[in-house]
């Protein structure tokens, strides 16, 4: 505000009509000015009696949050705003999209997967232009604090997850801004893959390794801000169905003195002054634990596998969800609860996280998960029952003595057809197929007392009943070429005394990935790694 | 059972009384040795009909559990004997201990932390003595299936957990011995800490070193059984507590592409052709998906620190307890998040797992762990206040600068005297002790906005708000000698727009070994790493 009064009035002089005009004008913008003081002061009265740092009364920048101040004033959600029509709210958003219209500003306001349309439109003393103007200069992805309105609208909005409200901002402030070029825009980022996929030229492509490079932003779409809730969410089916099963959750150490299993496949480590190597998987821990009596363990963290492969399926660190348990009479103790668990994780997701499912499904549509949830139970056919069914098919024998993985996929378009379910069991593979620990079968010595467990025709699960007999162990590691003294802790560990028992061992991202029919692992980890990405 | 009679009668000639003798004898075998093969026949009949495969029909080794059948016959528990009495059950347990007496041998048979005492006694058609000596052969920590009839006692057994039954033993097989010697017994790896410190010399001393190179029998104990289930227990009560505030679980990668945070105490791996190195925690990767619109996130897994240090408080690979979470208004919204997550977790040890506690304090008796849990809330000290403390105390001005791990100790005792408690926070910790990423006080910028939490003395929370803006973070990490550039993915996600936010870290052994006072870190990690120990 100038000190110097706008309009000085000349003695003797009988104003002219002009001047008349410009003293009217000149009032009316002291006037102005002197409600805005007013204003100000209101303002400065009410920040500091609940301490809000704003930058300017109505809208500009904020400084820096370094935590100057509580107010403690309730800040809504989204997700809450359809109850609460008529009421005025507080509330932190990203400008998910904007768009300027003369004198109005529309938004499209979000929080994780919820947006509501917002509208900034000139209203005389609360609404300036340059706050439209500053409003709609606003870059995409912006974090804004908005006060408003919450009105009901009459024709549902179709561009918000908010359909039935829209906010009536009456402030507007900038909590961080953008200081780089987003590198696509969220929409782009999540149009419906079969429109791509049908050339459709208006929509611009965003290729996974452009998305995997700025995982940031791609990580915001609905589509991604599902996806990894519903990673979280088969975290916690798999843990509530062992804890009601009586396991107990352990954590082995990734950092082995030895490489285990398979040696070619190990990261190696610089320990100090020598090398330590990345477990492969915790079969060696788990089983150690039942040894020392933990009767019932499973684990959820990283495994680590050196294979130069560059497929859709493979990844060189992903989440392993395993377990191990004793068994009293049969492997297919473990077998049956592995089955089990599968099942309880299926309907978990389907009943709890519909929403979810449905958000993925408008990026990338795909038919629902199928499995067989009636009284005749999930499918299980022995190795030789899957490999008839190929040959019977016309896979020639001679390639059937492991099933490759085009073989694997074909097997699973087979049931599919003739069994209508995505989800099956194999059981009693070959010996020659799997590793040292596996029981051998009880009648042939060429079976074993193992199982793989299939998602949409994909392995997902590997699992079997071990050999806990310490001599056995000896002479199965000496036939594969492994030297029982090389693994001496895990051999003692069983001279000591152990219980029969199995396990199996679940890719957190397959089981995701083919329930949701993703077709790149990448797109169901959060920091994906391959041979050749170790960023972001 | 031989084809031939036993006795033959010569015609014409009378017995003798001798002969008759011994014919009576003979007959008096025929006679068991038919009653035998009925028995033996019957029970074949029985084990065909629930397909058994007994070793022998009361006694002795079973045939290596490959899952030749499955007879579906329920396995007890032994914490469910006590409502059993006066049933037959049959159960899977280990050999504790074993005393033979005559024609009688008393077992402890133990299955996890339940003891139950068994008796097996000479009975004529039941037992017999080969059996009994056969049994008293069975060496500790042998497992082995028993069935056998529950009944009371009259006078409670004090040396086992089920006090008013015991099994009387009917049948008992081998289900896997131990083909090496017992390093120690259980019985001398669970003695009361206290007693050996007093050099009490008639109990063996298993120290620490020897344990842990026979974990999986020192993981046995009652003791340890206890304190892993505790583990599980920290683990569950911090999800569900941070689930419940709408915390989100991630999993981020282990395998980083550049050496972060301080590149001293990383593990380098070898990455195929290049390197990689290990997480020192999930702090980049939990601030990005802050970045990425995930408000609110946990993170259980290991992390690693290549720190040549062999002290009672450090391991090269442990569990983090690792949240983020966006802040509204003042970084205090974060740091009373975590005190509620601790006051959760300690409330819910103490009512949900007093069992457990008291068996750990058998062995290692402590004085219970204390916190403020009335309505003044835990206690707050700033650096500063923390320090005059110390300061008034005696420790000279000029050690103040930061708080070393003896004046961290001795602010523990002082504050345990003056507030009686042994969980405390120290809030405002000056800038220069603090990490790049940590956001600087709005007042004064020799401070910060972080904080350390405390269990009896030792730090076992480091947390803050952090650094949301690109300038003000490149700035500091100049000044702490870090290149921005080196850190380009990280960066990066603060220019994309990122919400201000805050968290912290916690050791999961740490949280445990402080509330149980364990006094190593050792004891409350599965399989321990060390500098110098990467087995078992």
């Amino acid at each position: 505000m100038s000190e110097k009064p706008v309009a000085q009035v000349v003695a003797g002089d009988g104003p002219s009509k002009s001047e008349l005009k410009k003293r009217a004008k000149a009032l009316e913008k002291e006037k102005k000015a002197a409600e805005k003081a007013a204003r100000q002061a209101e303002l400065a009265a009410q920040q500091a009696a609940n301490q809000v740092d704003f930058a300017s009364e109505f809208y500009g920048p904020l400084p820096l949050n370094k935590s100057q101040s509580r107010p403690r004033l309730e800040r809504a959600k989204i997700n809450t705003l359809s109850a609460k029509a008529g009421s005025s709210v507080l509330l932190r958003a990203r400008v998910h999209t904007s768009r300027g219209k003369g004198n109005v500003v529309f938004f499209v306001l979000r929080q994780c997967t919820d947006t509501v349309q917002a509208v900034l439109s000139v209203k005389p003393e609360k609404v300036s232009k340059q706050m439209i103007k500053w409003a709609s200069s606003l870059s995409d992805e912006s974090i804004v604090l908005v006060e408003g309105d919450v009105l009901k609208v009459d024709t549902p909005i179709q561009s918000a997850t908010v359909h039935d409200v829209e906010i009536h901002v009456t402030k507007i402030f900038l909590i961080a801004g953008l200081t780089a070029k987003l590198p696509f825009t969220i929409e782009d980022a999540q149009r419906p893959e079969d429109l791509i996929e049908e050339g459709d030229v208006q929509y611009n492509r965003v290729l996974l390794d452009t998305r995997l490079n700025n995982r940031i932003v791609d990580l915001r779409t609905q589509t991604n801000q599902a996806i990894f809730k519903l990673q979280a969410a088969v975290g916690d089916l798999f843990r509530n169905y062992l804890s009601e099963h009586g396991f107990t959750e352990i954590h082995s150490p990734k950092l082995q003195g030895a490489a285990t299993e398979s040696g070619a496949s190990v990261f190696k480590v610089s320990y100090f002054k020598g090398n330590a190597f990345l477990a492969q998987s915790p079969q060696l821990a788990k089983q150690m634990a039942i040894a020392a009596d933990f009767e019932r363990v499973y684990e959820i963290g990283p495994v680590f596998r050196a294979e130069d492969s560059n497929t859709h399926r493979h990844l060189t660190e992903f989440i392993g969800l395993d377990l191990e348990m004793t068994i009293e009479e049969h492997y297919h103790e473990v077998m049956e609860m592995l089955d089990g668990l599968f099942l309880y994780i299926f309907r978990g997701l389907r009943s709890q996280y519909k929403d979810e499912i449905e958000s993925v499904g408008r990026q990338f549509p795909a038919e629902d998960f199928k499995w067989r949830d009636g009284p005749e139970g999930t499918l299980k056919l022995t190795f030789k029952e899957a490999t008839d069914l190929l040959a019977e098919d016309g896979v020639p024998r001679e390639e059937l003595d492991d099933i490759n993985t085009a073989n694997e996929k074909r097997l699973g378009r087979i049931i599919k057809a003739k069994y209508d379910t995505d989800y099956y069991i194999i059981d009693k593979f070959p010996m020659a197929l799997r590793p040292f620990y596996t029981m051998p079968d009880p009648e042939d010595p060429t079976l074993s007392n193992s199982y793989d467990f299939f998602m949409r025709g994909e392995e997902i699960l590997s699992g079997a009943q071990r050999v806990h007999d310490p001599d056995l162990l000896c002479e199965l590691m000496r036939e594969k070429g492994v030297d029982p003294e090389s693994m001496k802790d895990y051999v003692d560990a069983f001279r000591l005394g152990c219980a029969p028992h199995g396990g199996g061992g679940i890719g957190l991202e397959r089981v995701l990935m083919f329930f949701l029919k993703l077709n790149n692992i990448r797109r169901t980890s959060l920091f994906p790694r391959d041979p050749k990405r170790l960023a972001p």
